[in-house]
């Protein structure tokens, strides 16, 4: 083994993404959104920062990208609003914050991470997670920031139904009602990195469900499920169908593989992803990184937004499953 | 091994709980209290009931006396309300139901299981629950239904300060203003059971801690924290500090050590609260059964309001750790 790798991976969600139904155009946006994401938060770790530090960088600049479900570019709400979800962990003692179903925050991964070093709790929801935004002088956008046409006219086509949209995927879903395939992708953002002292750190977030109700949360905001951090094992982000995550325990178990059975980063995401979770009958992804720098892509959908960047010099974005 | 017994077991709570500050009375109202949830929870069992129907029975039951904090009992928040916690999980397939922060809900643990059964999604919170549960024609019952003279005195005490109080126990909970330590007992009631057909099911509920704010989310209502349930391995319910519980995804955790180290049920739960929860520095308990009808009362506080009976004969109630 090598010394260790200073390295970067994030998403940017995964689902039904063919390179038949994407233009060069689109995709051009994509991957110019995914290097500027990748390349602002490997700079964090160049630079000697945390990898905390870099994790919330790269999440920041996925949130203000309107291409993907989160922050700016969150989908729809029944109501037709947006409610976000978030969380951030720091792999040297498991600290870590989260907030659900907060409106209005412009980066919610940043007010997780408020959370998790200025609340003395790790998990704040609704309008409290507003109140304590407030006080800690989180930045917020009106209700238009969030406003992209592509999104209204997704949340228009189901609005008034009891339809939710996984963003954007053809969802196995069980209950839920079926859901339009106009795009077939599930809408997450997330990132993980190995920084130079060795330190890992991992973080998520989510607008969630085209047309959701009833205060959903999933699994990007729940430590374990959508994201986890221990330098002792791994730092995971999730995507995917987020019922099946929580019930998974998804991205600890990937951890639990680690320790318990000594196995290599790489043997326990694709055991999770191939295996346990598809028991489930869950789809989607993760993206993880290890203490020594190994790094995992993994999804059992078509395709996932994904890029890696480390200090061997690789720097790669892809998007669909034979890249 | 012998057959398989079918088994229930419950707690209380856990925390500073010593026979020096307990009056016989109150150990008397407790110890009834307790028998009684468990002789219900039991019965469904003994008439061939499902683990399901047996835990949801036992934490009703306890949601509904004022003595735990739970339903009935719940503490005081910030603002002088009620804001409650629930997660029940089916061993058989990893259905799961939670919800959080609801409020004027008698049974928040039915709540969930018709989340469950009845949303098409795992984990709903606030309002959007609550509509969720008017739809569903649940039991709600008016702010004075959850009013009680202890609780009411326990917020007063605290109530316009930034102090929390975790119910009822001296804190470690880090970055949390220093608790007055009136009422050393973590708030939160569960159980987990072991049926005919060798199905597992847990349930966990709570008020959550007095005087909380922001919207805090503990550990009850997360699945692989508070709760957690797969007849392959166990049926976890947790009571503690939430946050560690959180952090160290301590449900999840006694399973995991059970399917990938072939533990015991009995060695996992030792290790995960006496070894791993303590290296986060978390406090708290949790009672546990496996498939063949083992169980687990395991805690690392000064006392756990627990009990068990199962079809072998026993029919136990301890409140202390020395019993």
């Amino acid at each position: 083994m090598p010394e260790k790798l200073i390295t970067l991976v994030l998403h940017g969600g995964a689902g039904t993404i063919l390179r038949s139904e994407m233009t060069p155009e689109k995709e051009q946006r994509y991957t110019e959104a995914l290097e500027r994401a990748l390349d602002l938060g490997y700079g964090v770790l160049e630079n000697g920062g945390s990898a905390l530090d870099a994790v919330e960088t790269t999440v920041r600049e996925l949130e203000d990208c309107p291409l993907f479900n989160a922050g700016r570019g969150s989908v729809f709400t029944a109501t037709g609003g947006h409610e976000m979800d978030a969380c951030i962990m720091d792999g040297r003692e498991r600290q870590a914050g989260a907030v659900s179903l907060v409106r209005n925050i412009r980066n919610p991964v940043s007010l997780a991470r408020l959370v998790m070093e200025k609340s003395g709790h790790v998990f704040l929801a609704g309008e409290g997670a507003e109140e304590f935004a407030r006080q800690q002088g989180c930045m917020t956008e009106p209700a238009g920031y969030f406003h992209d046409d592509f999104r209204y006219a997704q949340w228009r086509e189901v609005a008034g139904s009891d339809t939710v949209q996984l963003d954007h995927s053809a969802s196995r879903a069980g209950g839920m009602a079926e859901t339009p395939l106009k795009d077939h992708k599930f809408g997450t953002v997330g990132a993980a990195a190995l920084d130079a002292q060795g330190n890992l750190a991992a973080a998520t977030s989510t607008g969630g469900l085209t047309n959701k109700r009833f205060g959903r949360i999933g699994d990007s905001p729940v430590i374990g499920a959508g994201n986890f951090a221990d330098n002792s094992t791994c730092a995971v982000s999730c995507t995917g169908s987020g019922e099946y995550f929580l019930r998974g325990v998804v991205a600890y178990d990937v951890a639990c593989l680690m320790e318990h059975k000594g196995w290599s980063l790489a043997e326990a995401c694709r055991e999770v992803v191939h295996k346990r979770l598809l028991r489930l009958n869950g789809d989607g992804g993760l993206i993880a990184v290890d203490a020594q720098g190994h790094f995992a892509l993994e999804f059992n959908t078509e395709g996932m937004y994904r890029a890696v960047r480390n200090s061997a010099g690789l720097r790669q974005v892809l998007i669909y499953g034979n890249d």
